[in-house]
């Protein structure tokens, strides 16, 4: 038994999951899909619930990951501008796809956070984390000057990651990038007051 | 057979798929909770996908319904009150559920309006009815002088009512009304820039 094995499963399984949501995600598909037996997935987790709250904790590391080594280290570009390039960035990602499938982890709140306790503990950090890491990327920006905040940096970075996801939900039902442009156009044009444009 | 029956099946459905999703909620379910036989089921929808779009459409009414009566009506109260007494009643409402649930047609957008191309059809225009319903309230509140908008009442209520969306996944995430207390706060306070408060 490897962790090779059990990493196949959990992106497999991450895959399925964001297309079909997790309640409709068969154990059968994603042994199918990481080409393992079900004893095999057994031994790596205990449950379907174990592997999908393994998964929160996998794609909640990915995600620490983008927006803390984008919005947390030292970087040339203004501060509101890094911002910007970090939502450009997504927003070219989640609008390349053949499906409009959003983020992963936004799928699982809203499908499992208010049903599972133990989803919604395992989710609330995965969430701070992106709240922090926004709250960190404007803090400087306020402290640098290039945008005047009337609320903490912390309640205006968990407005913005909250709209984002529901902009996210909306790129879904429009199947555009519109929902995105105009999430960039209010956040950075209106509500952080900032003149650069990419 | 009688329209009281076919309701009852969309109704007691629009229950469970609140709660547990679309995909995870089994017709036995929608049978057992309606108190009808499988047949009957069948009487008014050819499947489970045929039920599922008219419980977009019922939904679509309830929320046409709410958000054109409470915003596009003649009222006494100056526009963006008239607004903020919208969201806040809806604050209350999704905050005093047992479980924090969120917007039944946010939910069912998030599952399927990616990967069913009837349901993203079926949900558009339910989704166009917040929008305008919003944009026609800051219409209003922006002739009368109460709001300066620097976007247009429909860009600027696009916005708002995807934000709201997201704050609905938070309100799950986090299970408390922190999420839809700060989006009234950023919306109204420094979106809108309204002084007035409830």
């Amino acid at each position: 038994m490897s962790t090779e094995t059990r990493e196949r499963i959990l992106e497999e399984g991450a895959r399925l999951v964001r297309e079909h949501g997790f309640a409709a995600t068969g154990l059968d598909a994603i042994l199918k899909a990481s080409k393992v037996p079900k004893g095999s997935f057994y031994y790596y987790f205990k449950s379907k619930e174990a592997f999908g709250l393994e998964l929160v904790t996998m794609l909640g590391e990915q995600i620490a990951n983008a927006f803390q080594s984008f919005l947390c280290c030292e970087y040339e570009e203004k501060s509101t501008t890094r911002l910007r390039m970090f939502f450009d960035y997504f927003k070219d990602e989640f609008t390349s796809e053949d499906l409009p499938l959003g983020c992963p982890i936004g799928n699982l709140a809203q499908e499992l956070a208010a049903v599972n306790g133990e989803f919604r503990k395992r989710l609330k950090p995965v969430f701070s984390v992106m709240y922090d890491s926004v709250a960190c990327c404007l803090s400087r920006a306020r402290d640098n000057g290039e945008t005047e905040l009337n609320s903490s940096p912390e309640e205006t970075a968990t407005f913005i990651v909250n709209s984002w996801q529901g902009a996210l939900i909306a790129l879904k039902v429009t199947d555009s990038s519109e929902p995105l442009m105009l999430f960039e156009k209010l956040v950075f044009e209106e509500l952080l007051q900032s003149k650069e444009k990419l």
